[in-house]
Order: structure tokens, then sequence, then C-alpha cells
């Protein structure tokens, strides 16, 4: 039995309120628990500086992350990053930038950058994977409103959810908040596509080193998590879920 | 008439809800129309570095501010201040801070330091007077925490909100939202306490100097919006509204 | 009486000397009692970078401040601002910045970019109402040397000057001093037209809040104390004084 | 047949070159093929300040780790970090630390900070996963400048070494050097320690998700090359490899 | 004959007007000709925070400069350094600073720290040789006002001045101003004692190398200007001159 | 006799290892004693962004420096120099940039900029001499690759070489180390031709001031130091020593 009462395989309650600003295409208040976050998506018709030299045939577009938690996120608060990035957000915001860039076929956007703008209201653990579920969310409102200038069925290759795996007293679990974080001895953050392919895998022993064996269990309940996932994804952008646009996936 | 249809003397609709998050003692979402932010209060008992060193007797507290526009909460997207604060949030969040010092005494508040972060999730206009004006609510309910460590009726002076005032098609005009404020030929920013004295009067002519009746038809027209805005801040905070407990307010 | 004998409304002695360096085409040291500024005007035909894509027709001018303390101008000596702005200089220089604007029509004055420097050599109260006021007599001095190129009497609408009020042993006093600064209860700064219109009006209460009444009276010595400041500026300029270029002030 | 004749589960040739300067007590040139660098090893009897205010009982030592690469050792230049680190470094060089950390015992290590800097001096892929191995025979040859005063059995928990693993031309092959990293569709990073477990899994999809099956053969490929690259480590240390004063591992 | 008028071996005319401002105890104003720069020496009862944790007999004094252009003193406008110290000035300031340092006792001084601030109002040449002659003047005034708490002839080892050097049209030349400095082949800048020895030498082919004849004849020069610079410190300090306290010299 | 046995005019060992990395055309590891550095030159063939608006007539190139010492070069290790560059290493890489710059022939290079990395890997004293004099052997190798672009016997116009003088004992010695050269009372570094000019003279008094026989007499070492380093790195670049391609050298 886990602190709040979850079984091992099961995830903390997942909010999603979408267009919860309107200055963004995508905006998407999420919550699993008391983890809470704010995911925007904004699309720049210009592209990328490091791109704009390039042929205009390579003129491909780009997507990019960041990551970063307000300062009332946290208790004691979190001092605000305002003179440099902490090493910890440039990490996460990397991994957000890979993960969803896996979901587009880039040639198929055109010259187009989008933005995922994640930040943290409350942190209880979880914030990394959550950015990634609910980013995939805003994205896909964002590129609904474009939908008139690219073929969304070519531009949106995978679905993409994330989700945290671990071991608690010893019995691996999905979903880890803070407390269970906290005490865990291993640490897996894993994101796949809605068809149940792998994107990332990030395991780290905190304290002690794992086997082939017990990896494997963690992958098990990950992808029992990213299934719920999907279908919480689909549920929360009805239309404008861009796997229905795409026969491949 | 106004673009909006409100009358001049009108606040735009406000929404309030206490304990948005729950990791700082005070979290308000308050908007004004669409203009939306999160104002969290944090108490910190370290006083702040540069009183540490005074003698115990003048070890008395402080209240800082903090500003930020998050990077979705415009369009197009603002950049995200991360290796440095621009100089537009530099004096709105010092504004901030004056305003709401004013509304406490720092020695029956004693050596603690109270952090207000007003984060905007999105921006038409007047987020640096509803960041006064939600702040003042988050600070009363992080105060309410300590209620059994000080004496609340001493540590509040005043309650403290704010509101902007501006001339649209040449006439006087209450809460100005960005496309006002955008064609406004004079900006002025208000802030008082609910008693009806001046805290803060901002005042600057955009393009075309002001005499003193103008100034003085404006100010009236501020003072209609704090009586609402102090109105609605008792509402929402009811029995933590801290006048209650302050015969002398 | 005040503590240095001045009567209530009576300005500290200012002394202005043009020309004090020669390499900006405007170049002031000013000084009001103890307080000195060196205000240098430089203009570049350059338009700023974020006017630089605008079509022709709206290339038009612009002007930015920029205030800084030198280290030794304060005892103890202040750490100089080399590697982050303070706040409180930011908030300086955009208040100058945003006043000497108030001056210029930018359409006649053409694609120019005019930076007014003010370093504060000895700082002892009211550096940013004298960093105006002699900010201006540069600014005028600066366009006198392109008076071939662009029509004077078209580019500059009104002369500005500044000055500081605030109440000191209960009686409201003019062009306060560091000692009065420090012991007022209300700090206020009031930027004024030649021709006695406001510009930019900060009041705020240190420690009470003010009523109307009060707000008034201080106006109306900053009015007094504004129209010697003018007459000083135009004694100073001589035939560089803009206003005489300019019928409709 | 990979393009520089390797075998699939070959990796290219190792040399290490110890005590290769003096200052530092552990100091490694390792290269892999043409990727070079500089591991050295610092221990300094301060712990980090973090941890300064800890009671005596919880002042353990600590490892931290830094990543660079120099401005020469790609083509063309890389500009020099030194006003900001950029994202890669910092995700790098969290990566090392981590996976060194999980070495050691630091209650046991007493009160020292140790430090593992790696600088790359050239780059032709694979350098975070050669700066740990690398950055394990620093720190051994460190330690045992230490071990007059700690019990090095205990400190040393594991040995520890990483590979990279990837797909080239649809076949799974082990330490990728530049040309083939840059064409691999999945980009894999382990780190393990000598008795065949896992300290840290990172796998990326660069453009392909992959399945279980896919995972499950790259990393038994690099469990051959951390079994090679361990008793490279072992034969390189001699008398200095750690392992063998602990007969637990 | 130089461009103005002077003689191989004569220095721009100089001006030294001390106490130029009250709030640091050494304040000078110094010019060159067209180059101005205030110089103000301000003492600190603190030790550099390297010293504090040295034992109290070797707590000794110490000295530091900071030389900085303002944007005003050239055409076209120099870009404040606000954000960055440009290498020119970091080079120029530890040159200032170990110049200085040689001037005094350390010892005899005490546990003081002294800042010696060089703004440059005006550059035409010759700022850093300026600020070292003006610098030691300030450094004399700041020096005046301990003399109550340490032995003025201890803590005065030597006067010390600066001059450049370099060649003209083929002769060398005393004191170049800019057009002759940036025509110049070689630059030189001495540092010399008031007693004839050298403090420091740079010399620097800009374009030729030179030979050790070359570099005698320019030497010869420096020590004439020294000599007279050395007269015009006298003079200026008056009874603050400290080499008449202090024997030795 | 000196602390390591060596004569008052002789070198500490000089390795030289050309080629010691692959990616920059020039790539030199020389040590003198323990004092080891990698230099790399680096070829680009943008011209620098501030003469990039030049006529193509003055699209000259230029060469730039940078000097960095890694943190485990010296003990206790150093802190890593990231965020911002410290001021001794902006003083030593203009020294290398000036001094380089001397061998060149900018208009015959054509636009191309050089930059050469001088990075510590081990500081035993005399860093910022051993840096030029390996940064040439590095220069040269560059160079070679562009051999059938330019024409090398215009483009170098010297060889360079450096070393440092100074007095240990009461006696002038050449090339000190680290214990010499911190108990030494003058420091003077000296950079000069393979045919026997100064290009840079820095003598520095750290305590005692220096007279014209004690300068002269530094300078003569020196003298017999670069006549030896000017064959050293004849000798090692072989083929590549560009004064053979030179007669006017």
């Amino acid at each position: 039995m886990r602190h709040d009462g979850r079984l091992a395989n099961q995830l903390r309650p997942i909010k999603v309120q979408r267009y919860f600003t309107t200055a963004a295409p995508g905006s998407v208040l999420i919550s699993a628990g008391k983890t809470t976050l704010l995911c925007t998506a904004s699309i720049d018709t210009a592209v990328p500086p490091w791109k704009a030299h390039l042929p205009p045939d390579q003129l491909t577009g780009w997507l990019t992350a960041e990551y970063c938690m307000l300062p009332g996120s946290t208790a004691p608060r979190k001092r605000r990053e305002r003179e440099k990035v902490d090493g910890r957000s440039t990490e996460i915001q990397r991994l957000i930038g890979r993960s969803l860039r896996a979901a587009l076929d880039f040639k198929a956007l055109g010259p187009r950058t989008i933005t995922i703008d994640c930040d943290v209201l409350e942190a209880d653990g979880g914030t990394r994977t959550l950015a990634i579920t609910g980013g995939f969310i805003a994205l896909a409102d964002a590129l609904a409103t474009i939908a008139g200038d690219v073929d969304l069925s070519r531009v949106v290759k995978h679905s993409i959810a994330a989700v945290s795996v671990g071991v608690s007293n010893e019995v691996p679990v999905l979903d880890l908040d803070y407390v269970e974080d906290s005490a865990a001895e291993v640490d897996m953050n894993v994101v796949m596509t809605g068809g149940g392919l792998f994107i990332e895998v990030q395991g780290t022993a905190e304290g002690t080193p794992f086997s082939q064996d017990f990896l494997d269990s963690q992958l098990a309940l990950a992808k029992e998590g990213i299934a719920q996932l999907t279908r919480i994804q689909r549920d929360s952008l009805g239309e404008n879920w861009p796997m229905d646009k795409n026969s491949s996936n």
C-alpha cells in the first residue's frame, strides 16, 4: 500500500484544462495530484537563427522547450532563476525538447519554430514527465490553429507521453510523488509514443545499482502508465487529437 | 462607450481564487478580464542579509516582491527573463514591493522576510496594479498562518489596492485593458489604502503633458476603483480580512 | 527653518557649466548644493535596432538615458555597477528617458538616436531630478549642433525640468537634500514642462499614506521650483534655449 | 563492416596515461581513437557550502564533476564557454557527477570534496562516456593519496565505466565515433559497475522510436563493452585498483 | 614640430583640482590637455575578503584600483561597461593598482583597503598614465585624513607618476595625445618613483619591432616627463605631499 | 646555484609535441619543466565582426588569442572560469594576441581570422611566455595548411618567442619557475623576434623599484633565452619553419 492509498500501477488523478489562457494558441493547465504545470505552445514563423542561413529546401521547422519552476511552487520558496538557469532546469528542458521533437516531421511543418513553455506552478514530484504529457496537448492545440497551412497528418508522427517509475518499500511503483521520489533508490523517467515505442529511457541508480530484470519490470510498469496517459490525452483533445488524422499511427 | 462596453468608471470583472496552489501559504489566482496573475506569498524566518548584522532590537521584518511575465502570457511570445531581468520588470517589482510594505508594521512582524511573487499568466493591461491588489490577498492569507506568533492587528496597518486610470477617446476611464492602454495619452497608476489615502501616485504623460485639473479628475476616478477593489478583497478574504482585526483602520 | 537655512520653497544653489568636456556635443556639469552630475548628450545617426526594420516613413528618432553613480560619489564608497545594473538605477534611468522624450517630436528629429548619460559625481539627494534638469540643457546643446539639418522649432516641443518635494518637520519643502530626504515621510518627484504642465508625477508614501490635500500642496510647491529651474535653464542656455525658436510654447 | 574496420562489438583503441600532470593527485590522459580527454581529480578537505551547516556526524563527503570542451577540440573551433555554460555541458557534467558518486560511500570518505575535471582535448564522439571511464581512474589515483586517512575498502563501493551504443547501417554497434554518432537513429549511453549492474541508462530515439527488444540488444552490447573497459581500468591502475581492497565487490 | 606645437619633450598642460567632490577623502580632477579624469580615493577599514582569514599580524592593508571610461568621454559615444568589464579596462586597472601599491608599505598602513576610482570624463590619449599620476594625488589626500592613526612617513615609500612615450614622425616624443598615439609605431608607458626608479615599463611594438637603443632613448624621455610630473604633484599637494614626511626618499 | 640546479642563464628543459590533436590545424603540446600548455591554432575564413563592414580592400585578416588555466593545473584546484573571465587571464591573453599579431602581415593573410587557444594543463611559472613561444609553433603549422592560398613568405614577418627574467637571491636569472617567481622582486616578460628585436617589454617591480642598469642586465639575459627558444622553434618546425620562406628575415 502506497502512502496515499494508490495501487502500485495507479497514476495520480490527472486534470487537464485546455485554453487556460488565450494569448498562446496552446495553453494547458495540467495537474497530477498536487503537481501542477502551465504548458503553453507558441508558434513563430521565423526559423531559429542557426537554421537561417540554410538553403530554402532545408528550411525545416524546429521545436524548443523551456522549463521553469515558479518560486512559490515549493516550500521553502525556490530562488527565481533570473540571472542564470540552474543545471537541473537545463537538463529537464533539453529532455522535454528532445521528446516532443520526436513527435514531429519538421519538413512537413515547414519553416516555423514552436516553443513549449512549461512553468511549474506547484511541484510534488514528476514535473518533467508531466511537462511532456501536458506539453503534447498544448502542442496539438497549437498545431490545430495552423491546420489550414500544413498537413497535420504528416506533421505529427506520434503522440508522446511520459511517466516516472521507481521503487518504494521495495515494490516498483508508477508515477512517484515527492515523498516517494525522495526515498526511491532508482529514479526512472520513460517517454513513449502512444503506439508503445520508446522515445527516451532515463534510469538512474540513486543509491543501489540495478539489474536487467529490475529494468524490465520498471519498463513494464511505465508502459501501463503511458497507455493510461495516452487515453487521457486523446479524451482531452477530442477532435484536436492529431493521431486520428494520421492513419499510419 | 468603451470598446468592451464598460462604463468609464467600471472595472473589468475580477475573479479571485485563493489557495490555488498549496506550497506557499498565500496563493491567489486573480484575473481582471483577460489579465491573469498567480500571486504567492512566502514567509521566511530569516531576515534579509543586509539586516542580519543589526542589533536584535532592530531585527525587524521585511517584504520584497518579484514580478515576471511568463513567456506564453503575450502574443507574440515574450522572451523569458532568465539571464537578466528587464528594466520594466525591475521597475514594476520595486513598485509592488514599496506598495505592499506600506501595509505592514515591520517591528510588529518581527524578524521574518515575506516574498510576494507575481507571475503574469496572461497580460491584457494593468498587470502591475492587479499584482498589488492580488498580492495583498496572498499576503493576508500568508499572515493568517502566523497569527499565533504575531499580533496581526498590529502587523497590518492598512489594506492596499491599486488601479490604473487613463484617457480613452478623450474621456477619463478606469482600469484600462491593453487596447485602451496602448492608445492612452496619459498612463496613471494609483495605489491606495482601503481607508482612502494614497500610497503611490505615478502619472506619466505618454504624449501630451497634463494639467492639475486633469490629474484631479483622474485621481477621483481611481478612488472609485480602489473602493470597489477593497470590497472585493474583503469579500474574498472573509475571516482572513486583516482589517477586521485592527480597530484603528 | 531648514537645517541648511533655506526657506521651504527655496532651491539649493544651482551651478551649470556647459561644454565641460568636448567629445560629446552636449556636456553639462550641474550641481545643486553638493549634488553634482555630469550630463552628456550624444547623437547617433543610427536608429535603435528595434526600429531598424520599420518602413522609412516610420524611421523616427529616439532618446534613451543612462544613469550611474560613480563609486566615489557617496561615503562609504558605492560598489561599481559593472556586472549588473542595480534596480534603482534602472528605475531612475527609465524615468529620465521618459521625461526627456516628452520634450521631443521624434518625427521631426528624424532617424537619430540621442543618448543622455547622467553620471553622478557626488550624491547629496535629488540626483534623479537634477539629471533631468541638467540633461535637458545637454540635450539642447547637442541639438544646436544639428540645427542645420533639422527644424529645431519643431523638434523641441517643451522644455523639461524636474524637482523633488517632501515633508520635513511636518512642513512641505522643496528640493530635499540627503539629510531631509532620509527623514521624509513622503517622497515626490515632479517633472514638468516650462509651460507649467505635468510630464510625470511620482509620489510615494515612505511611511504615512497621504491625502489629496497634501498632494495638492506638494504639487504647488513643485510648480514654484520648476519655474525657477526653467529660468535657470533659459539663462544658462542663452541663444541655445530652444523654446525661443518655437512660438507655440 | 564499420567505416573504420571495427567489429560491431569492438571498442576503439583505448590509451591511458596516468600522472599526465602532477598538480592534481589524479591526472589521466585517456583516448578512445581520436577522442582525447584530460581527467583530473582534486581533493579538498572543505565540505561543499550547502553541507557546511550540517551537524558533524552528517558532514559526509561529496563528489562533483565539471566537463568542458576546449575550443580547439573540434573543427570548426568551438566558442569557449566563458560567460555561460552551455546546456549540453551542464547535462553532461551532471551525468558524470551522478555516475562517479555511485562509486563512493560518502560517510566513509568523510568531510572531503572531490572534483573531477574532464576537459576534452579532442572530440570524436563518446566524450561523456570516456569522461566517466577516465574519471574513475583519476578518482582511484587521487583516493590512493589519502589511503592513510580513510579506509579505501569502504570508500569505494564499485568501479564505474561507461560506453555508448547505437545503430549504424541497421546493426547495433559499440562505442560510436563522431561519424557513426551523427548518423545513428538511437543514441544510448550506459554507465555500469565493474560488477555488471546498471548505474545509469540513457537511451534517446534521435529519429525512430525503439522497442523493448531493441533496448535489450543494445544493453547486451553495452555490457560487453563495460567488461572490456573495466579490464582496461584494472590493468591501468595496477595496485591502485581499489576493488582489490574491497572483498565485497 | 608636433601637431599641437609642443616640443618633443614637452608635456601637455596639466591642471589639478583637489577636493573636486567631498564624499571621498581624496578627489582629484586632473587634466592633460583634453584628457580629463576624476580620481577618487576611498579608505575602508575592512581588509579585503581574501585576507580576512589571515592571522592578525598578517592583516596588512591593500590598495585596489578601478578604471572606467564614461560613455560620453569619446566620440562616438562608448558603450557603457555595465554587464561586463572590457578587457582593456581590466588591463588598465590592474596596471594602476600595481603601480600605486608600489607606493605603500601595507604593514604600516594596517588593516585598511584603499580604492582608487579613475573615471575618464574625456579621453584624448594617455588616460592610464594620467590615472596613475592623478591617483597618487588623491591617494595622498586620502592618507592625510588618517595621519592621526598611521605613521605616514612609513606608509608612503615613494611618490609615483606615469607618462607615455612614443614615436611621432620618426621622433621620440613625450605624452602622446590621441592623434599621435593612433599613428605611433611603439606605445610605451612608464611608471616611476619621484626618486627616478622604475616601477613598471610596458613597451609594445604596434607595428615595427624595436631595438635596445630605441628603448633607451624612450626611457630617457620618460624620465624627463616623470620629473616634471613629480614637481606638479608636489606643488599641487602642498603640505599633503607625503615625501616631505619621509626622509628616506 | 638555483634551487633546481640550473645556471642563471639556463632555460628549463623544453619539450614540443606537434599535432598533439588533429581537429585544429596547429596543435602543440609544449612544456618547460613542469609548466605544460596545449596551444592550438584555428583558421576561420570569416573576418571578425568589427571588420565586416569595411570595404573589400581593407578586409585584412586578424589574430586573436585566448588563455585559460584548467582547474586541475594548480594545487589547490583553481575555480573554472566559466561565468566570467578573471582579470589576470584577460591581461595575459591580450599580451599573447598582441605578440603574435606582430608576426603577421594581415594584408598578405587576407580575410581570415586565426585564433590561438592556450590552455594551461599544468602551471609552474612562466605560462604566459610559454604560451607565446608555443603559440607561434601552432601558428606556423596552421599557416602551412593554407600555403597554397597565401604567400607565406609575405604573411609571416617575424618569428616570435618570449621568456621571463627576474632576480633570485640577488642574481638575475632566466625562465623562472613558480618557486623563483613567487620570491622575485622584479617580474619581467620579454617578447622578441627571432631577429633579436623587441616586440614587448613588460617589467614590474613587485617590491623594489629598479634602475636602468638593472633593466639592461635583465634584457641581456632575456636575449640569450630568446635565441635558444628560437632555435628550438626552428628545430621543432622543420620544413614548416616560416622564416626559411622569407629571405627578408
